[in-house]
């Protein structure tokens, strides 16, 4: 149980970070538990397993990658042999999260044809890896960068994609609609994807995706499976973080007084996502409750 | 001629700025001109009049206050006595003008119910004096601001709501469609207004409309006559300013590759706004070429 | 003043009604009262007058009409010959809207063709003359009528229609968007017409007109000029009027704790509207303030 | 075969009502009958038991949950006990039936935040099921109930709500546009689901969903699986039943030849539909044809 | 009365055709008419003058510049010196006429910027001009023009445009659609203009305007203003022609029995059309009717 | 081997055409090669057939039904006896595909109601197998057809329906907006459909969609599930073909200057297609990828 507790330590004290991450570390652990436990029947195994499940689950209740690496392992316990399905499953994720963010640039970079530009929001790995990919096969293409507002994390990816030669603008967070009819393609990360389709992520997501919409630009999100979230499969909302509002500005003095919002989200709604990448494939938004079934089950309402 | 000079050069080396100051200089400019002028026929006054005008019109051809108050000013020389008219028209101008933004405020603040939320974009005069109109008959109001990148004006806005002692709460430019459901209107300025009832506003304006139009939330336009561009009555498109680089944000070393855009204003197609409130009424944005019409004549192609 | 004294009693206790009657009633007292306004000079006049029409529009503040015949009958004292001015007026305005719906009927008539099915709602006399014209210029046409709930004014209109013999089919609200399709024109009536080209009409109009945009059947509101709201060029708000809960249902016992909303009108924005038919012509809705501002002047904010 | 003619004879005369209760008297009936059934080859039992579903099947044609819980049994017949599999499905849709309405409002509830209104229409259970779910969670919400003419049943749902101690108000169908900006979701039920996601619902459900979705308000059915229609994957398209014209209401005289049309349902189109609550989960309405194969297979052209 | 009998049999039979050397030819024979009349009083002036207007507009009486120069000289009847007004209203409308095109051209050249790819449709002379002002300007731009079935009026357009040197490429109708991503402005010509804004033009015109509205590609139309429609402020409609399905094909044998219908014209809404340009500058459709109002007055019901 | 090489020859020379017989043609060689082979290891008789496969494949690789058929065959080699299953394999998909077009014409049918007006676009066989179904059903129905140029398919079909006795009539490409309210249903073919429920037809097949979707016709397509695309389950995009410009126009001299484009499809997005009408069912477009999984199985990035 030692490596269980460890990892449940490393993923809440934030050691281990990154959708990926997290999930590869959860399956790690349960596959090196399930390992060490011998001469147990498999009642008794079962239960020891999904007890581990709902440790590691509790480190970090919002982080969704993390029941779904659970639940997917898990789901061995349904065969016939659980102990060696629940190591088979666990080994499975773990190559599969390795290769999906690769395997979304394979299949995300040929929606980009020669010659498009390309905007993106935020700072996604697997957007960056769509864009990275369609560039070293060849394309010319050249990319919008939004600064994303408070943080900024824009400047981040217009500097990886400066590392790698591509020919990158940067814009405020307002300009989109100013540019977007110079735009091919919009390509976006994930924080969740839920059960109807909508997506959650960076806030200004879903004022892009409008833009794009109305001017009838292609919009594509980038979602390795592990970020579509489960439980909005039985209605379940995801809650939308405010962070500290002295990302956004400090004021002081008598302008104390001035509040300030500072939502970290926001929900994009599946009209006005043309599909989204996962690793196994390109689907429509309404497809993700299937994805959601077909590889972590359903659950109880 | 002195002051037609004096004139010219204070509002060519930005000493007189702002819409409203600008236009009303040149009137008045006229109007002591043409009171220094005697003995002189009519065919020769107009021929003065019409050099003075020129000569001020070109002092800062993108503020379209002045080519507006030098053409309101010279409607004068087609009646009967010329120079008397040509004064009683600059001072109208000066006046009207003055009291333009205060009527705008009376007619806005109208439109906003006890109990509401406004949303308003970058600092505009004039939408603040809507805000404040209201606030001070009484109304019990919030306002939301939006940051306004790359400069940030809307914390200029915020702080003057706030020393009114009205409720404020700024976001970011990107929080916009996540906040929209509890904004009952969105209030903003203007820098111009086309013949077929375009906004010309700072960059921005034009998403913020879209996403009050999808959300069914009134989106209205505060704008003196003199905003109103008669140019664009024969066809001439308004030019979008592309500002430093450097508001946005420096990059240095290996990341001066990267480029950055800035421009200052968009563009809002009529269909998004749901009234233009003018010092003289609140209109529909297509009647804005019949403002242009009455208030300053056709011009010739 | 007698005849001043007395008509505001009438419209007052609403021994007049009706949007018509009631503006020619007042425009009949302001030039009766003239004529017996004698040896007067015209300043004196005019401060007589004004005062009998602050009087009068005092009478039922609410009734568009009302303010709307006073205001055309007093743009005669601008005149030079104020009195006299003021009678022509006074007479004027009673002709014109004595004709008033029937000149609707007849240009509305020009928008039915033959073998059209019309919809209309509530029980309106305006929309209901363009269809009798239509019908009795030979057209073959069918009516749909709508209940128009709480108080089914639209059994009224399909006795009216029934008692033409025009073949006329009743309809719940709800069962609009199901026939829509059938459908070749919506004509309703109006309450008020706003400045920035809004239609206040019998609550569920709105919703009737957005099904029909939908469905690309063309929505026309058949509006006499004194229905168009002067002071919404001011940015004045209509209110809407809430009626008593007991024309819904009446709950007793311990139901009597269910609310009941009952509000009378509903407001039908600009871009929902192909047209209004006015007895001075068919006009875009983005018409009405410059009609406003022809018939009944600018009033100050 | 008694407990099956007795069965079909209830259904037929309407003894036996409500999707739910005529499924699981259908499944009852079938089971009884399966295990009366002794000493029979299993093609002669399979000729029996469909024999026997077809004739309940024809007792209400246009009920969907009778084929349904036909159709869901007799999938046990390829498996390889046909009997024992027959009474295992028989089982599993009784239990499953009875518990949908209660998983649909767990699931339900979980859309409805503390402080939101809801907006619903007509009588359904499952939609009164969410909004009693969310209350009794302690959850703060208002519900606006439509009248939902002809026939009223809104009157119940306010009634229902009502006694559950819920804050009610009841509007007439047509003041839905008027108060949807104070809604912050809409529920309703469902007669029957189609293969592509349509919604079949009581008159006026169609533009309430247009209505929601013009002004960005969430639009929710619930359904239970029995309600989707297999037959509608083959194309089949769902008669619209219309009624007895006297339910809206009854003119004589010469009055009666108005004509009154009164159809009971009408369709609203995926696209105006954010989620479909099952028992099974929240899914998209393009979700549905997987629904309908995976819990009743396919069918024959 | 020579040359109004003359005018009238050369438009009956078409040796005058063109919409303005329609309305030129009645203007200028009105104002020989008018010169010739010598000795007679006002009122007998006016009765020959009306006289000869009606049997000028009645010889082509779908043509709608006919009715508009005649309406345009007769309205010089209502001034002091009728017959003076009359001619020189009539020099003014020839005048005026003369140069429409050539100002069209000037304005709507400046809608066209640098670079721009332009779309246009059938074959339009003022809509050529605009494109062939744009291009004698030093711009770089770039046409697409349609077959225009089924006489293929856009052949003519396209050799028109390669007379210039022009780039021009040659699509078919359907294939708007597929390329409107690549351009930047869509210009047309127009037949009439109704008073509620709406384009009447060369079928097809209509589904331009809407794939153009989808794609946000501002959509223009060139009229001069004596193709506005004075009748359609009295609400009458422009009745559609059909031509010879001959132009379409021709079957025989068997075939004889396939339909074939050939409409000349569809009618563009006016919340497709950003704006109109005409000769007196460029306004937005819903200005159409002042237009009308304007230059041609108001007409009876 | 020799079946395997001439049908390869056949396919690529054009000797075999159309979507179903290049699919069954394939299958049938595989079948055909399979039995030949005789006392070869499961390991190297899986080689041999793979190596067959992608000879087959690569003889025309645009056609999707080709690399479809293959794929269906060869999803046998998992099975435990990849012999057999082969050969199972490949005669299913003969049968299946041989009925799918009579099957779509059944369930395609029941959309048609008695006394609907269709109209189609292009000569597509299952859309006309659709048409011929409803009306040897008995249905009174209408049908209208577009010309479809540059070629002129429409002329095919309308004979086609002509020779049934269908009441046709044919419009030319840009009437179809013009005649839309006339039209009950729109149904056309599909070369392909892609994961997220695109279209890919005939040029102008998107625009017609976009007509429909703007007038609230319902639109379907109907295809074979042969057409559906599995390489755009793995991003990748479908190339439009573009053909000889001769087959718009030829022009000479110096209009040899004018560039024609003749692309031979577009693409219609999934939101304007109301449902795809396949062989084993009626689907909404979203449900495209599924399709692709169920029958051809998920491929490799």
């Amino acid at each position: 149980m030692d490596i269980i507790k460890e990892t449940y330590e490393k993923i809440k004290n934030m050691e281990i970070r990154g959708a990926g991450r997290i999930g590869r570390a959860a399956a790690y652990a349960l596959k090196e538990y399930a390992e060490t436990i011998m001469y147990m029947d498999d009642e008794e195994f079962k239960k020891k397993i999904i007890e581990a499940g709902e440790l590691l689950r509790s480190a970090r209740p919002t982080a969704v990658s993390l029941p779904n690496a659970v639940k997917y392992v898990l789901n061995g316990l349904k065969d016939e042999n659980p102990k060696e399905s629940v190591i088979k499953k666990a080994e499975e994720f773990i190559i599969s999260s390795k290769n999906a963010t690769k395997n979304i640039g394979k299949i995300g970079a040929k929606r980009i044809k020669d010659g498009y530009t390309i905007l993106t929001h935020c700072n996604s790995e697997a957007a960056i890896e769509v864009i990275k990919t369609a560039y070293h096969e060849g394309k010319d293409i050249k990319v919008f960068c939004t600064e994303t507002r408070p943080r900024n994390q824009g400047y981040l990816t217009a500097k990886a994609l400066c590392d790698e030669g591509i020919d990158v603008t940067l814009i405020v967070d307002s300009a989109v609609r100013y540019f977007i009819k110079e735009v091919d393609i919009v390509v976006v990360g994930a924080d969740a994807i839920t059960a109807n389709g909508c997506l959650v992520n960076k806030i200004g997501t879903s004022q892009i995706a409008l833009i794009a919409h109305e001017a009838r630009v292609p919009f594509l999100t980038s979602a390795e499976t592990y970020k579509f979230h489960p439980k909005t499969i039985v209605g379940e909302l995801i809650e939308i973080e405010e962070r500290d509002p002295k990302e956004v500005v400090e004021f002081d003095g008598k302008y104390k007084k001035i509040k300030i919002r500072n939502p970290a989200f926001d929900v994009t709604p599946s009209q006005y996502i043309d599909a989204i990448i996962t690793e196994v494939g390109l689907i429509p938004p309404q497809g993700a409750w299937y994805i959601i079934e077909k590889y972590f089950g359903w659950i109880e309402p």
